[in-house]
């Protein structure tokens, strides 16, 4: 293991639409936290949201801000709490730090402490850089049968799994996804690692349609089909459109659960429908305890998220990455390398 | 017990805004059923809607209808298949027949059959009668300590404990609740019956709100109070408002419950807030299983469901009940009485 | 369709140990039952218990019973409370008839109706014969991608699915099962379908620890292998043997389940161990709503029973299928034929 | 706010059958915990456990160790993560100190979790002494109107919430406790405050069913009476005796719950029972979580601890409380007491 540097290179959103290169001191490590040398960094739409807005609801960009929450890597260095024979381990990071004393968190559900310290969210810097440090016991060991890239994809892996556990999908369900992007198809490949006996996802993208059927699933155009017939015990929406929201309540069946992932701003909701046909209407914000069943569902070959990543880019080119238009699925930046010269791949599925 | 007569004389709704006092057959029974004489019947907003307007959403009135469907009476006459030694007992009436078949009724959630028989809701027969007749199984005894009044009310107060089971209520959680009315206040009351440590209703009538507080509640204006510091467990929708609904999602608290039991049309949901803040938002269709929790709660007086009744009816004012205005909480139609000559009661409570 | 005969052969148990053909009448339907001219009927190990001892527990073979509950086949008639399009139909019968009126059947748990009439347990007769009759909503059609012995070893398909469901197995679960025989390996099959990651199935012979193997699961011989360290969240017990059990709860890790499946007659229960560590202890008796899963499960190929068949005969040998040795592990009968000259068959998987 | 002492006055437990005052430093605090001048300590039947036979299960008395986890008090100092406005606060005190770190620990079992560290559990102290320390967020503030020995058994109140939790007792259960001694009681309380419908309690001892009875519940004597009919939705153990808990589980209905709260070894449990009535065996380790809900049932006074104390103690006198005969139901020992003249009250209830 080489000795670790006092400064690294990181990748900063100074302002909105400003992203540039600094000089940053490394982490300076608590005793239960570990430093990790950052592998492969998935690009989130939240990313995309901070770079282009400066804020996301109530989370607002006022210094500058590391961005990048879908990590792997490698721990070089670890805090005097934490195994020293955890250096050199390959890790997948959960991005987020929670008090571990408010009712949440001693309820399990730390997701909703309102102390939470989360990855690239106002003012915690995120993983688009050299290194980054994480509490020990939120970075999971990750097999060699998992790629850097898989690794840093369980996290909106965590995601897919988390509305599926919110759905409480089991053998037998019949599950609806709305939107063919990266949310939607781990979704629904966690959908039916969890047993589903049918998934439909829809997609209003016609080449979005045909990846979801690559995947084995039934794909839907939600602007020319009746989605009322499906009878869905679970519906999940990763759109954030109100129409497949709306088209997605509609095909979930009395007594089934609607999961919001994406984010609309407001939908109408029918009382009648809800009330008369009891409806659970929720949603999901992050997750908690997901990622030993993400790098399970991997390493057994169950879910496939290596097939969703369509670019890389050098940790020069975040701001690429940020931007970049056209059929890009999951884009990953490898801060370890300065520029990747053809950034698109041919997606191998 | 004296024979039964071939003909009985009940309440019609014959078409909309028209009730008329008819001769009708005395209800054959099936072998599982069992005939009641009906002693009390509380008028429910149901059947002012009905009558006002024809139809309730999917439930259109296309023939003479008997409306009433919160019934108390007296077993008089049972099929063979019926313990013969039930004829005599005072019973509390559950005022549905589901098919017993179907997925929904087989694992528990009979409540959303979709071959559901239910009391006024065309074109079944509700019980503004000399007589109605139920399975065996959906006739409750009541005891002595139980009013007729209190039996009919054992109708509402069971979608009061729906409303409570389906938020989860536990000893502890603070229930929010909108709306004074009677379901407004069973519910409440439920809510305290299941361990609720502290139980807010709101309602804009201050009339509402000094009875609310007569009950042992706090008592809430909404349209001067902020409810967001409230951060209740669950919340409990009685009005159908959309304004009641909006600031009740907003005083539930992070992973809470909001249960709507009005029946607005249609709400605007916050996406973010339901996703961000996972609430669960649901609703209540009638109920499953209540009637012997709701025997129980009224026998013990964790429940005090005699003092909401305000009015009392005889068979011939049927219509008077349907249409009267002014500060009735809960009105009561005894068919055994042609008329009765003072319908006001003082509130006892 | 050909006509229905009046009579037909059935296989009854007489006294204990004798079985004899006799010619009985056409079951009579009620309105809302089917009539099935049996295909495949698995041999269960209740079968042999009433065959040698003429009791199981609490219920005793007082008159002739015909023996067989595990059924598929044909619907060549129905009542008239059934769509008769039914006829021709393939099905494979779940055998209860629960009362659907009792506190257990409307809560969904109908497996408790204490008014159970089911197959093969004393006064209701099975399907040992040409027809038997099940009503219509427990008569589950199956394509034909789904084989006769399928049809019929659904139920003991339904019997691991229960287990799994009372063991709350889910997706990154470790699931313990003792015992290879049918029971066991269905219940690791069907755990495996839940989505358990690691599934380990003990047997003393090393025969069946080879089957085991051959169906993908971790093979453990429980005389030579200490169990604590496989910290199970959920250990199914499908062998009724004392030492298996008590390895079995030790193997269990803190709060997780222990579901009893084998009738063994009373286990010595560490309640310091249960205490402490939580664990659930429970079993199952029979099951509830599991043929559309089980279907499902079979359909998709995510559970193989066909593989588990290794002998079938026919009607007249239903005593030698009673009475076989050896290394039998799934016993056919089929009673649309006399006799089948070579009964054992090589084990396909 | 005096100035605290860097020396305290404690009772030690020296060795077998030893207790002796010692001198001992006052506990240094760590950021995060506050300094507790203890008020009242409730003598728990595992203290006693400790002084006779200096173990319980894997937990051996190794060095000398200060008893009592029953525990209220004011705080006086607080680390310097804790908000300094909480000294003098009134609190009553969660004695345990989780990871926080593991699966158990983040997803709210954390009194499962391996590492905890627990009052009076060697080698962890407990508070027969002037102060102890305990983390912030395990400290609870309590009211004017919850007493210093209130405060104390919010502790063994915490026990029977947690078994009524584990339980599922809810409005209109019946629950049957075995033990009419301080845990039984107040496990019995809890039941009533869940709303259970009837609560029976048994007890050999006749004085016993007096107390049983002056609590409102029914009184049984098992040596007398047949426990079959009770048909119980929960059954709680509070004695570790082998005949209740057969008893017990008699008593309890298909698909109830056995909650074993009492340490007996080993119970010979019936598999036929359990798997053919689908009974849930389980217990209770300690609580999570409780110690709001046990507050607040005081606070409302749905739940009597005060009158379970029959006798005072001072710190010279926690051998004479540890190696009391007789009628005690509750002994509590005042550390700020040297001894108390005439220990003995008259129960007020």
């Amino acid at each position: 293991m080489d000795a670790i540097p006092s400064t690294m290179t990181a990748s900063v959103l100074r302002e909105i639409g400003v992203i540039a290169l600094e000089e940053r001191a490394v982490p300076e490590l608590e005793p239960d936290e570990v430093l990790v040398e950052v592998a492969s960094v998935g690009v989130c739409g939240s990313d995309v949201h901070y770079y282009e807005h400066g804020r996301i609801g109530p989370y607002v960009v006022e210094a500058p801000l590391i961005l990048g929450h879908e990590v792997s890597g490698r721990i070089v260095a670890v805090g005097p709490d934490v195994d020293p024979a955890r250096v050199g381990e390959r890790v997948a990071i959960e991005p987020q730090r929670p008090c571990r004393r408010c009712d949440f968190c001693k309820s399990g559900a730390y997701n909703l402490c309102s102390d939470m310290e989360f990855y690239a969210t106002p003012p915690i810097d995120g993983a688009f850089a050299d290194y980054c440090k994480i509490q020990a016991d939120f970075a999971f060991t990750i097999p060699d049968s998992i790629s850097d890239d898989a690794g840093a994809l369980m996290e909106p892996l965590s995601v897919g799994i988390a509305a599926v556990q919110k759905g409480e999908v089991k053998p037998g369900d019949t599950v609806f996804v709305a939107g063919g992007g990266p949310i939607g198809l781990l979704a629904a490949q966690a959908a039916r690692a969890f047993g589903a006996r049918r998934v439909v996802v829809s997609d209003i993208n016609p080449d979005r349609r045909s990846l979801i059927t690559s995947y084995g699933f039934e794909a839907l155009d939600p602007s020319g089909e009746d989605t009322d017939a499906i009878q869905a015990h679970a519906f999940i929406d990763a759109t954030g459109a109100i129409p497949a929201i709306v088209a997605g309540v509609r095909a979930t069946r009395s007594g089934g659960t609607v999961v919001l992932v994406g984010s609309a701003d407001e939908i109408p909701l029918s009382v009648a429908e809800v009330a008369m046909r009891e409806l659970n209407v929720t949603g999901t914000f992050r997750y908690t305890n997901t990622w030993p069943i993400a790098r399970d569902l991997i390493a057994r070959g169950l879910v496939d998220v290596d097939s969703l990543v369509t670019h890389h880019y050098g940790i020069e080119q975040v701001e690429e990455a940020l931007t970049a238009t056209g059929d890009a699925l999951k884009r990953i930046v490898r801060p370890g390398v300065r520029r990747v010269e053809e950034p698109e791949l041919r997606r191998g599925r």
